[in-house]
C-alpha cells in the first residue's frame, strides 16, 4: 500500500517525538507536500524534514489540526486489522480495571484511536466519530467491534457538534444488530437507565466514576444536594449508598424523569426529590428559602469550551461555586467538578478557595479526583486531561 | 490576655487574607514592632499597616517564617480550650472520612495547628511538635488529646530535623499511659504492626492509604515489586487483595523484618520476598537477571527536600521511574509516587511520559493520586499539598 507523504518543517517534528499525535497545519512543508494534494480523511506517510519516517496520519487537509498520526510504525495502516489490535488493547485495560462491563471502551488519543469514542453498555456500543480519518473506516471499525466485542447492537451517535469542524454530517444510526431506547448500566454497584438514543452525549457520563465512589463513603445519613444532576449519576448513588435525603437539580425535565425511574430502579425513590429549573436559579431560590444541605455537588456542564470563553467560564464557576458553598451548613462537603479542559486544577481549587474566604470559611481540600481509568490521559497530550473534582469541606473554625 | 501587637508592613497582610498563616520576617514593620522584642514561641497580636487585627500569631522570631496564625478570631489565643476545640474539629473530619481509629488525627496548618502533627493509632497517639509555639504549649496539647480522644497513651516523637530551625531539642518521650514498642494498624483492610518508637517519622505513612486502596483493585494475580517499600505498605496490601507473587526492596533490615512480620499477621507470608539494598542497586541487578513484574511501585523518600535540590531531585526521579519502567513486561502497571512538595504533579507525569518514549513504549495516565483525607491540603497553602501517586500502565503498541 503506496501512501502519499506529508513532509514536515525542520524541527515541527519535536512535538510528536515527544509523543504527541497532532500535526498542525503550519508544521507542513508545503512546498514540498501541498495540504490540498490530500483528500479528506485520507491516510499519510509522516516524515520530517530530512526525509525520516514518523508514522502514518489521519488527514485533514482544511482544518487547523491537519493530520493525528494513527500508528507510528509506518508499515501498517489504519485498517481492520488495525483497529481489530487496538481494540483488544483497550479491552485489556477495562478488563483490568473494571469487573463488568459497562465503561469508556475507547478514549480517542488516549487509546491511540484520534476521533473515535465507544461507551459500552454491556452488549451494546454507542459510537462518537470525529474525524474525517475515521468516518471512512466506519465499516471496518464496525467490523472490528463486532470481533472483539461480540455486541447485540451499535449505535453511531454521530450527532455531536465537533463533526462540523471535519465537515462531517450529523446523523444517529443503528449500525449493527438493535439498541434499545435505553440501555442498562451498573455503576458504583448502582442500576442505572440511560437513555442512549436522544440524551446527552452517549447518554451517559462514565468520566465521573471514581468520584462518585469517593463521594459514597461521605454521605451516610447526610442531606445531599445533586446540581447540574443529569439523570442522577451522583445522586442516586448517593442515595443507594445511605444519604438520608437527595434533591436533584437539573433544567431538563426529561433527564428528571429518567432520575425519577433510576431512584425506583434502586428502591430509593423515597429519598430523591426532583427541582426542574436553572441551576443558578435554583441554588438563589433554595438560599432565600434558608436550606442547608450536608453535602453539595457540583457538576456543571463545560462552562470554558474554548479558550475565548476562559474569563467569563471561570466567573461563572466562581458564582456557582459560592452558591452552593452557601447552602452548607456549619460542617459541610463542597463537591466542585469541571469538565473544562481550559480550566487548570489549580484554578478550581483557587476558585474554592476564595468562595471559603469570601463567606469565612475554613476549607480544606480531602480529595482532587480526574477521570476514572476508562478515560486514560495521554501524558504527551494535555488536552485529554479535562476531568476535575475537588471535595472540600467547608466549615466555620 | 494581654498580647504583644506585631504590626505588618502597608500590603504585607494579602497572603493572610488569602487565607494563608504564614508572616515572614520581611513582611513585618519592624521599626513599630521589632522582631527581638518577642519571645521563641509568644503569642502576638497581628495587625496591618493601620492597625486592623488579622488575628494572633505564634512568634519565631529567629526564623525566615517568624509567625504563624493560630487563629483569626483575635479573642481566643492558644490554650486548652482552642486545642479541645480544634482537635474536635480535626476528629469530625477524621470520623466523617474513615471507619477505624487508625488516621493522621492532625495536619498541622491545614488543621489551622500549625507545627503539630498526630498520628492515631487506635489507643495510642504520636504527636510531633516542630514548632517553638507548640512546645510551650505542650502539657496543653497533651491534656486536651486526653480529653477528645481518652487514648491510652501519648508519644511525644520530636525527634526530627525541622525542631533545629526552631532552636528545639530532639527527643522522643511517653508522656502519657503507656505506649508499646510496636503498635497496630488496620490500612484498607489490612492489618500492620509499626514500630513508633524507632521507626520512621511517626512509624507509619497514612498518607498513601487512598493510592494502595487504588492500586488493590488492579493486583489480582499479578507479580509486584514494591520498591523503597519501608515495612510493607504497598507490598503486603497488594498480597492481600491478591498478588500472586510480590518483591519487598528497602535498605533497611530491620523494616524487612517488619514487612515479613505484616505478611505473617496477614497469612500471605508465602506470597512476599524480600530483597535487602539501595533501590537502584537492586533494580539494576533485577533488569541484569531478565526480570519482569506485572506491576511496580516505587515510593521513594522526598529526593528534593530544598530548591536546591530541584535539578538533582528531579534527575533522581527520572532515573529511577526509567528503571522501574524497564522491569515492566509488555503491558504492565507503573506506580511513580513521590513525596516531594517540591516536584509538580505535571512534572512527575511528564518524567513518566518521557521514560515512556524513552523505551518506546505507550504510557496511559489510569490515576493520578494524592493524599489521603486525614491529609487534608489547605487551598491557600501550596506546601500542604505534597504527595502524588501517578497510575500508568506503560505497553508496546
Amino acid at each position: 500500500m503506496s501512501l502519499p507523504t506529508l513532509i514536515l518543517n525542520a524541527q515541527a517534528d519535536r512535538r510528536l517525538k515527544l509523543g504527541h499525535l497532532w500535526i498542525y497545519s503550519n508544521e507542513v512543508d508545503v512546498a514540498r507536500s501541498p495540504l490540498k494534494q490530500f483528500e479528506m480523511g485520507q491516510q499519510a506517510l509522516v516524515t520530517t524534514h530530512s526525509g525520516k519516517p514518523l508514522g502514518i496520519a489521519l488527514m485533514n487537509p482544511t482544518s487547523l489540526i491537519c493530520g493525528r498520526i494513527i500508528n507510528r510504525d509506518e508499515k501498517h495502516p489504519l485498517n481492520k486489522s488495525l483497529l481489530v489490535h487496538r481494540f483488544k488493547q483497550s479491552l485489556a485495560l477495562r478488563e483490568l480495571t473494571f469487573d463488568e462491563p459497562f465503561y469508556r471502551l475507547v478514549y480517542g488519543d488516549s487509546d491511540l484511536l484520534p476521533g473515535l469514542v465507544v461507551d459500552r453498555f454491556g452488549d451494546y456500543l454507542v459510537v462518537q466519530i470525529a474525524s474525517a480519518g475515521m468516518e471512512l473506516v466506519k465499516n471496518e471499525i464496525i467490523e472490528a467491534l463486532v470481533q472483539v466485542i461480540k455486541p447485540l447492537g451499535i449505535l453511531l451517535a454521530n450527532d455531536h457538534s465537533a463533526r462540523a469542524l471535519e465537515n462531517l454530517p450529523e446523523y444517529t444510526e443503528v449500525v449493527y444488530g438493535e439498541v434499545p431506547e435505553v440501555v442498562e448500566l451498573v455503576e458504583n454497584g448502582t442500576r442505572f437507565l440511560a437513555p442512549v438514543h436522544g440524551g446527552q452525549k452517549t447518554g451517559w457520563f462514565y468520566d465521573h466514576r471514581v468520584n462518585r465512589a469517593q463521594l459514597q463513603q461521605y454521605v451516610q445519613g447526610k442531606r445531599v444536594l445533586d446540581v447540574f444532576s443529569y439523570i442522577g449519576g451522583w445522586g442516586v448513588q448517593a442515595a443507594v449508598a445511605g444519604a438520608s435525603e437527595v434533591y436533584c437539580v437539573d433544567v431538563s425535565e426529561s433527564a428528571l424523569d429518567f432520575v425519577e425511574q433510576n431512584a425506583e430502579l434502586n428502591g430509593v425513590a423515597d429519598k430523591i426529590t426532583c427541582f426542574e429549573g436553572k441551576a443558578i436559579e435554583v441554588l438563589k431560590h433554595l438560599i432565600a428559602e434558608d436550606e442547608r444541605f450536608d453535602i453539595v455537588v457540583l457538576d456543571p456542564p463545560a462552562f470554558i469550551k474554548k479558550r475565548k470563553d476562559q474569563k467569563a467560564g471561570e466567573a461563572a464557576y466562581r458564582h456557582i461555586n459560592e452558591l452552593g458553598m452557601r447552602l452548607l451548613g456549619r460542617d459541610g462537603l463542597l463537591v466542585a467538578g469541571s469538565c473544562s479542559m481550559h480550566l487548570g486544577k489549580d484554578t478550581l481549587v483557587e476558585i474554592v478557595r476564595a468562595a471559603g474566604r469570601h463567606l469565612d470559611r475554613h476549607v480544606q481540600i480531602i480529595g482532587q479526583g480526574g477521570q476514572g481509568p476508562d478515560h486514560p490521559v495521554h501524558p504527551a497530550i494535555p488536552e485529554t486531561d479535562y476531568l476535575k473534582a475537588v471535595f472540600a469541606r467547608v466549615y466555620l473554625a
